[in-house]
């Protein structure tokens, strides 16, 4: 439903203009544009019809409350669509009015609108995927040891470089551009098949209009229509919400990272942003809240189009239905959820210092993993867990340091004297292979440049 | 998103105003203007500023787009509603611009105003509902008696009155209306708190103020704030959720008794409603349609504000966010969905003969359980069950009458001799409690009314 | 799917004893052998066939690996059920084997059998949250003046008393007490009505047996038969998963409060509680973890439970069957994540120094509210806002308290002067109603008990 | 949870094995045991240790009721296992128990235990897929000139070649096994990070044992471990959801070819297949129930695992653990639902009489747009779409021919005559570029085997 007021927060402009009643229009009618001329090329209409019905097929031509008036009793978009189309052509030339839309039903014009629409869409997608990946791959690079603490169950585990976190990021994104190069072909499929699916009105030349039609619109031609095949549909539904989960974990990452008691990275700031109606101090993770707004939503809008899918027979009664507003509100929402990932990412103000800060302040547990390590071989492994569990119990308990509790310990003593049980709490030793692994990320990316 | 080809269609127009952006704008200025009146009695605003204030709370001095640019950097709707109201209150009397939204915080604002719009939404929905209920109760004492194939499984099973379909879509109304009743006290409740759920700013006199409130805007009073508590939004989602399930229901129903074998029932015609853009004999079932396409899409919505519940600390973090469209989504969705269903019930085109043709058109077997029943005291239950079984299959495999197939038994013959056969395969005969059960839907439909 | 890896895990022994395939067996014996017994009263059967039906209606005679078997072609569990219960009764009396399953349907005992396993875990649940409830109230009463940073967006906003946090969830659990009550009666309802609602078969006794057994078993009895009206299942899942929201809400709150870097509250902790295979100083937040997870897969099944009310005539396909699985699964994961939350609540470890500590951590800034209100009077709001967000911005790059940039400033200081200032960044007096509403809050849930 | 009257009917018992706690266990188990080898291989392990580890890798020297009540204090199901694999060997060897484990973490573990299951899933998907397919394809080549109604809205429409419904599904079955191809090298990828992701225990030598480990297990080696990026495991469950959607397509459209009143295509019978408890005549379409049912589960599940993917910085809370019983769920229901399409595809009962006499059961309506394009050059479409709707409508009211109709309008005469106007009435003649497109469908499916 339409909201000014969320629309801009939410969604991105891009995805508005494509998917707005106007760009619906306009596919449909650059699909009955594409058949006009196709069948004049193959000699069923006259050459001159189909100039003027593709002259006429300018959504600008068109009054859309009128036609959004008259789908109501007709139940889609192409009905009045046509109707308005025929109207505009006979007002310019009476004889053309009878080749508009010859030989198609209405889901053609609907879906083969719809796929270029998409199309458009996921170009777009797909460059600023390429953005958010650049910005993800920079920031990887830049920390690459910079220490942070690793959490897991948001306790501090061990440190790892930050830039790992970022290579994480990046490493998750290259799949969902695999993904979407995968899936191009089988979304961007033209839909022909006539009322029933079988080109009848068009015999025996259904086939050639339909591989014209394919090639005038550099879509691809599938073997038989699929009208109630909606897989294509619900393929490109999971993929956006795939890539949204992703950008929501990001943006959990960074909201954490936020925290007025972690501090160690922030969402870009800029004067009016992220403030309070009511608290002078606040600087809110905007971003953050919208993208992790969408994740919520997204997976609902996917499953609902998996739900759409169980359609009948020949033709979906609900369930195609279904997919004419899902879709497009789930190409606004990822596309608003790219846009302000990347002023995540891009934008994001790293406190190195806050790191280091907040690796002190756990006083050594998070190097509890690897003085086990260092004594394991010397005390058996499940016996080296427990004496340094033990000492990890006691050094909160009296808000001592780790190292200092063990060093009091005479048996790690005797195994880790003096520098080589310090030499365990050093953080820039503790990364083991962060780096490495950051830069297989970067090199993962720079191929698929 | 913004449709407009779509919305007349999905949706119904009083939802799209009262969720309008002009709607939740207006929500929002509605419980500004109520609490600066609230704390002018209470001697906290003088009377002036707040009477400046109230006068300013009209959405059609506001500018709505420039409201949704400076929504993108808030993060909110409610910091820029707050900016441009002062600065027009500010334009008529600058002393009463530092008494707006005084002691609130912007979530204050914007749940307020959504319950407000809520309420709104919900008195409409109530009056529909009834009068859908209304409907089908006249449909199910009209078809007391008229006889139809009952169908299990999508296989004919046993005769039943057409009415008692109504009446179970009329049984199952009457409990969505006990939903709607229930819930509103919790949904209907004031949201004030200030910044963190105390009422700091307004300390000694935020409880007052928040009385006061309730009371001045006819909302109950919660114990405390819910800010985060968001089980009231989330129980509006599934309630509409149910409703929208049972319409669908309803929906199913008839697009399979308006199938081109089966002819039983059908949606009212119209001209020029459920054609088909190629074919001229096409009557499309088009409310049926719409009201499956609710059904498939409802759940992902309700479940969508079942996951945003899980909201951080004192303000949610996303959560929140992706209430904002997905609640009006919802009420829209459902007020179209029940529009369309009161077309389909109110008008419904019933074709008893062709009930009648049904039934007989599987010569019998619709009666197969009545005569295992007549047969078992004799035979034994399971006896009675296979013999009956066997005989079906017989009369299946020759496309015979069962009763013929029956009758040739002797067995048969000699537990029920000639009439005694014949009466078991009068329709009339078979339908049980049905007229009772209707007329005991009907009942509790009055007593509710 | 079985998993007795995961199930002691997620679930709550309780909720898996009911709802086992041997409950399941049991809820529609409790049927049939209801049902003997009724109509033996009404003279429908014989007495001693009925004591013979109702003495074989026990599940551990039965042999469930072979039901199993059996409900493969059948496509349901009834089915098989009433063919070994007859072969069971019919080897005590073969008179008495023709009596079982009189003019009921599989459906009848399917769904009234699950009925009854649904009031056990109802009465279950009911007794858990209010237990949750009563931990929750004296968490809330126990820290009515203890002063924990109120939290925003995840960033510091106002000291807020910790007991208003469990106030809020306290309050939304007698929401939910609520729902759970006024939905009682809709879900607790005999189905009865036969092969296709009408009773049929028992004509004219029908009426009278199905009253009988909604007393004999203690259910409601509904107008009128709701094979396919499924709003009373849906419903469950539905108020389940509200809960379950709420559930996530405290664990989402729990889990965030015992980071490494906030430390303020904790689950209670057990030798080989929380530990890692890793790493020695771990204390993981286990039942955050699994209550969390439950608010993760709740939605989905919700929904489910949404999608498939959608059936078809006298019985649904596919969409009952989908039931069948889900509201088990759901009662289940409720019942496992209200018996964590309730470990969460109960033994909840909190650290009230470290608290304060946070507090003091941001400098001041969380009174940044309190000092524009003080100020607005003086200086206009918008002005005195203004004024206050600068001095957080020049505080927070000094690291410098907000007190001091505050009172190094000439207006500020001929406002507030030296001790005005500083009261307003006392924290305990920063609390406004903190205490009232959480005693509003304890008063609601005394009324309730 | 676990239900053994259900587990048959609905899942797979290739699935439940695979996924069975068994399975869970030696999954992890064959990880520990590559592990060992691998680090044997490369000097880190004596060898003699990691072979008395491997030996005892074996999940049926566990005792899993005692690892599922231990993972319960545990959170995890690693943890408890290595605890009890460390005590099998030390058993055995005390000193090899020292390296159990060694530099993993519990996610690594369980994760690549996950992945090993999922590879044979997939495998047993792949291989019952492809035997689905040519199921579909004998279907579509067997029936490429059986005429049948097309019916779109659920409303006759023009005649199409049954075939062509088969190979609408084939068509479709041909992009799900793409996508199972394209997803596999993402989904069959090796866990191994250690702590928090940077194989720190191990270092210098964490890079070396993670390629040893892939090349172990066949698995592929990510440049980063995806701990808490889930696209893998969220991607698996769109992917089963997307081909749950197919097969709700086809069940979908057989339980309506199968109705009563249609009868123009059946499910397979058996004895005692499709019974009813109370009705002898009754052969329900049991498999399009199950599948239908799992086309309503399967979207919830796979938005769950969804909404599970916002996980937490190195090791996700709640959202991690939402995933262990939800992906075997979907594996098992999806593959159930397979094999019951399977069922119905290749057992396919098809009626071609009753598909010709539903055909002229609408008395020529199927036709109208074959006359009417036939008109169009003559009057203009407009104006032929007019005249053939009218004659509809006048053939409906009077339960005429439509031919008869349209024969008795002087109009049409003049364009039409006798013979000519016949002629469009011949289904044989109707099905358009029908067989081309089923052959299309025929050929891409050899292609892909």
């Amino acid at each position: 439903m339409a909201d000014a007021l969320l629309e801009p927060l939410f969604g991105a402009s891009a995805m508005q203009a494509i998917f707005s009643a106007r760009g619906r229009l306009q596919g449909m009618l650059d699909f009955e544009s594409a058949l006009a001329r196709v069948q004049a090329r193959l000699g069923l209409v006259p050459a001159a019809a189909a100039e003027c019905i593709a002259a006429c097929c300018r959504a600008e031509r068109f009054d859309l409350e009128a036609l959004g008036r008259d789908a109501l009793p007709a139940g889609n978009t192409a009905i009045p669509m046509v109707r308005h189309l025929t109207r505009i052509v006979g007002g310019q030339d009476a004889a053309a009015a009878a080749h508009v839309h010859f030989g198609a039903t209405s889901q053609d014009a609907m879906d083969t609108g719809l796929v270029l629409q998409v199309r458009a869409a996921l170009d777009w997608m797909e460059s600023q995927l390429e953005r958010l990946a650049d910005a993800a791959a920079e920031l990887a690079g830049r920390h690459r040891e910079t220490v942070v603490p690793g959490r897991t169950w948001l306790q501090h585990a061990m440190p790892i470089p930050f830039g790992l976190k970022a290579a994480g990021w990046l490493d998750a994104l290259g799949r969902h551009r695999a993904r979407l190069d995968e899936m191009r072909p089988r979304a961007l499929a033209l839909q022909f098949g006539g009322a029933a699916g079988t080109l009848a009105s068009l015999h025996p030349h259904g086939l050639a209009v339909a591989a014209g039609l394919a090639a005038e619109l550099g879509l691809a031609l599938p073997a038989v229509p699929w009208h109630t095949h909606r897989d294509r549909i619900a393929e490109l539904g999971a993929t956006l919400a795939l890539l949204v989960g992703t950008l929501g974990k990001i943006a959990r990452d960074v909201s954490l990272l936020m925290q007025s008691e972690v501090g160690e990275a922030a969402e870009p700031s800029a004067p009016g942003r992220g403030g309070s109606s009511s608290m002078p101090q606040k600087r809110n993770p905007v971003s953050c809240a919208v993208v992790l707004g969408a994740a919520v939503r997204a997976p609902g809008l996917a499953a609902t189009l998996l739900s759409a899918m169980v359609q009948e027979h020949e033709r979906g009664l609900g369930g195609w239905h279904a997919e004419w507003p899902v879709l497009p509100e789930l190409f606004d929402l990822a596309a608003g959820a790219l846009e302000h990932t990347h002023g995540i990412v891009a934008g994001l103000e790293v406190d190195a210092a806050r790191m280091r800060a907040n690796l002190d302040a756990t006083q050594g547990q998070l190097f509890a993993e690897a003085v086990k390590i260092a004594l394991a071989p010397h005390l058996g492994a499940p016996q080296a867990h427990a004496l340094v569990e033990q000492a990890c119990r006691t050094a909160t308990a009296g808000r001592r340091h780790l190292r200092d509790v063990l060093g009091a310990d005479a048996q790690v003593r005797g195994i880790l004297p003096g520098a080589a049980l310090e030499r365990l709490f050093d953080p820039a030793r503790a990364l083991g292979a962060g780096a490495e692994l950051i830069d297989a990320a970067l090199a993962a990316h720079r191929r698929r440049r």
